[in-house]
């Protein structure tokens, strides 16, 4: 149940896909060097390997404690955070001016991956915290950043996201929590918070001595939905005139939650201002609060697309280790009679080759969708835009290929990965929760289908399909199914919104399938020249080769097949009939 | 979390696709009255919803207790196996003159699913023992059969299965188990029995007194591998003069697993012939074991294809329960903008309708299989090769569904999905294992392209794609699925051990997708005349037409995509570079 970090497939992503070195080039990002980044790359994954992938089924088997409002994590945990702060690995696309090192986004990605790759219930705890970083960059005041930001930049201090009411899910705009104005005395101008979250992650724990959340709630009189809601900062303590957090501020965890998976992951129940006073400082304007938490939700949402790769490279790597130990039976079709290890079996072979294609393919979709971000901070309007047409297609898409290689990897152990001390089992478990929050991938469909499809008259997705369309001259399979995700992508412009809904989630998958497919062909096209020149790790090239080219012909044709459903419209569905 | 006994879709299935009414037509089930059929699918779907659905969360979360060498079942499981004995539910199919009923297979396949759906890790225990019952029947001698085969058909006695060691799990011909056969005594005749067994399922537990062992050894100087393996019935107790089990037979568990699902079925480590003798008589001829083992595993490999069934049905049913209660979000599109229950969402919509099309799918798969089977036993020599041809296809294809289908519906759950108290996480957990049991579905692939392909000339295969070419007249979807089965099907005949096994699991689904396919489209056209001639459930019958529309428009072509795969050969797969 050990993790070797993949630093030589890290660094070729970041390479062809994320085009780190033409990151590197723009002065924002000049820290980025190649030395830079291979010694972050090299390093974060040692870290991971060393202090975080121990404490792994530590966090699985002995769930954080709750009692009395507090909770305690489990053993070694407070002490293996403490080292992630004092290294500086939270800090690494943190503003220079608040103590961040100001490197690009996609680096603070690779950061996060190896560390959830190592732990990822453990990991959550960090990857919420830039959310929160980017709402008070965009939208905070001067005096917000100067208080809140050095210690959320180190991680010294965590952030949370608090949406979720038991009646608001999905639909945000149904929550009800309320935020009223103070009008005089020494709290004038911050706001009294009312209200019961629900599903939040890291809401309580003893990993820091203060926690920063960023709530939604409605001011008084606010309109119903999305509209009326505002965003709050509510510590969980209050700073005293030192700027220490002594002050206690109303903010109580009820509970936590009893999951699947992430067992590592406190998820709790909290309750603001009951028998307590509890203050928040707005973020923004009143009623500006779903633009600025969209800004955090982007980022979450990619950190949780990020959550497949991790547990994909997991599963995949402890179902190879299993594979490559476990002796079962003898070639057939061989004169040899000998029993061999069962990672020559034809069949174990392509359920290796498959976690592993699956597992690059979300990689690279992830690494692609952050660098897109970072160039459109940089001022480049068309990676601005193909980064929100990305969004829901690597959260949605590197989820569902987190739970198919966590699965796989369960096939791979036989017997064994059904048996919880093997820790396949674990990956499974802890997969299934990504395709959920962050908006659970049907939501991520219909952003698809419903927001981004529109967006630039349409370009956003059409200038993605023609890259595709132009990357695929080599590859038939992915001619064919960039076609047929034109065909469907012209159908749903003019289809209904309940048509577009209705197919919106093999669309998703097509178009997602259609993206890796073109990202494996440049790495496949890469890997040949690399080879050829020979240049780089041979045998990791070859490898390459073989799972792109895994991944165009077995992978993308089967997304071709998806147009039928794509295409089916709401008519299909009828009303399920009641169960008798 | 209640269970609902589909009566009415369970009866169409049994008519219009397991042919029961043809089966009553032969004096050997004429038992098998349509009255009588309807009596049995109604009483054990009420019983199973009121003895045994009440117990899945019990035994999910109160595991089986195992403490020197004894297991002690969940509070309420023994009370209810007792019912199940007394009611008459276990002896369906047992043969008569041994106190059975003399009733087709497949109402007794009726029975288990039923069982099942309410509590799947329960069900266990009622599908090794009619295995053993088939093993003594068709190879035991006459007062084997009369000592054991009584109390084994009520369910008195229950059967285990005993095949894998720690070094034999796909591999069974590599187990070390011995048996000697004792030259002179009281026991002259019978075998002394020393090995490990693991992963056996109900292998120790305080539900019935005795429990009856079908145990796979090797005597003296046999050859290695399969050949050399021969099968034993070991008790638990021997029995006195009096025919009671009250001697000691050195029987022992030494563990039970941690599981990640059905933790309501104890899977035992069992050591035999440790300190003490044990004892066992042979079944069949020395080293005819594997031959007599098959006639187990067929029926085991069925039943656990069942289990997909059953836990696709109960996740369907709680899924589409909680969507018809959550209330979230307004229809997008609708100018009325009240929130409307969740199943009125079009994506939720198609997450419905795709469990309940694969769960129908799967459940005619099944019973199509089981009255093969049972037409088979009627002499019909192309329905016991066509069962012979269904059976990797039943276990393998139908289990992958309910693994579908149980993630589905944690999706539909939302974020409650992943809290164990909602329910839907244990069918998640639960419908894992069926993959792997009973032959992997690995295992199953290579069995349909090594051993069932070459069938009859390759018969076997060419007449079932023939019949749904044939049935995929008005489905044109469907005809081009067959279409791609016969081509991979000419492809594999001709190609490498090695390229058949690598192609061996997409042209599994393919073929699986294809027969259900035809399946469906059987119940489409039923369901057809059903309407015109105003016969039938009406509300059932249309949202028949609708799952399987569903099922032909949506998911066979999507199965078609998979031709590239199964293709693909053995090349397509080099070593994998080892872990850096």
């Amino acid at each position: 149940m050990t993790y070797t970090p993949p630093v030589t497939e890290q660094l070729f992503v970041l390479n062809h896909i994320a085009r780190i070195d033409a990151m590197a080039a723009h002065d924002k990002y000049a820290a980025a060097t190649p030395d830079m980044v291979e010694a972050i790359v090299t390093g974060i994954g040692d870290f991971a390997a060393e202090v975080y992938a121990p404490l792994n089924r530590v966090g699985d088997t002995n769930n954080p404690k709750w009692q009395d409002g507090k909770v305690t994590m489990p053993p070694g945990f407070k002490e293996a955070y403490q080292q992630f702060v004092e290294a500086g690995w939270g800090s690494l696309d943190g503003p220079g001016e608040y103590g961040g090192q100001d490197l690009p986004f996609t680096l603070a990605t690779v950061v996060i991956e190896a560390l959830g790759t190592a732990n990822m219930g453990f990991t959550l705890c960090s990857i919420l915290t830039p959310g929160a970083i980017h709402a008070l960059m965009a939208y905070g005041t001067g005096e917000q950043r100067q208080t809140w930001l050095p210690k959320l930049v180190t991680g010294e201090w965590n952030g949370t996201m608090n949406l979720t009411e038991p009646a608001a899910g999905s639909d945000v705009g149904a929550l009800r929590s309320t935020a009223e104005k103070v009008a005089e005395g020494p709290n004038a101008g911050l706001y009294r918070i009312k209200g019961q979250k629900i599903f939040i992650t890291f809401g309580e724990h003893d990993l820091t001595d203060n926690i920063v959340h960023l709530v939604l709630a409605r001011t008084p009189g606010a309109p119903e939905g999305t509209r009326g809601i505002s965003l709050f900062l509510v510590p969980k303590y209050r700073l005293d005139a030192d700027g220490n957090p002594t002050i206690s501020n109303g903010v109580h965890c009820a509970s936590i939650e009893h999951k699947l998976g992430i067992h590592g992951s406190p998820t709790a129940v909290m309750v603001y201002g009951e028998g307590e006073d509890c203050l928040g400082e707005i973020v923004g304007d009143e009623m500006g609060g779903m633009r600025a938490m969209f800004v955090m939700m982007n980022n979450a949402r990619l950190m949780v697309g990020c959550q497949g790769v991790q547990i994909a490279e997991r599963a995949l790597q402890q179902a190879q280790r299993y594979a490559a130990e476990r002796v079962q039976s003898s070639l057939a079709g061989s004169a040899d009679r000998t029993p061999v290890t069962i990672e020559h079996h034809p069949d174990v072979k392509r359920m290796l080759w498959r976690m592993r294609a699956q597992t690059e393919a979300a990689r690279a979709l992830i690494y692609y969708a952050s660098a897109q971000t970072d160039f459109g901070k940089l001022g480049d309007q068309a990676a601005a835009l193909r980064a929100e047409v990305l969004i829901p297609l690597a959260k949605a898409h590197a989820t569902d290929i987190g739970c198919e290689v966590a699965s796989l990897g369960v096939q791979v152990h036989g017997g064994m990965g059904f048996i919880e001390e093997t820790g396949a089992a674990q990956h499974y478990r802890d997969a299934r929760i990504a395709p959920i929050y962050e908006g659970t991938n049907g939501i991520q469909a219909a952003d698809l289908v419903g927001r981004k499809l529109g967006m630039a008259g349409g370009d956003g997705v059409r200038s993605l399909i023609d890259d595709i369309a132009r990357g695929a001259a080599d590859f038939p399979e992915l001619g064919q199914l960039a076609e047929a995700c034109r065909h469907v992508t012209d159908w749903l412009e003019t289809a209904t919104v309940a048509d577009r809904l209705a197919g919106s989630y093999p669309y998703l998958t097509m178009l997602s399938t259609a993206t890796c497919g073109w990202l494996m062909a440049t790495q496949h096209k890469a890997a040949e020249a690399a080879l050829a020149s020979g240049e780089g790790d041979a045998a990791f090239l070859r490898a390459k080769l073989v799972s792109t080219r895994f991944y165009l012909q077995q992978i993308v044709p089967a997304a071709t097949g998806l147009a039928a459903s794509a295409l089916a419209g709401d008519a299909a569905l009828a009303p399920l009939p009641a169960i008798a």
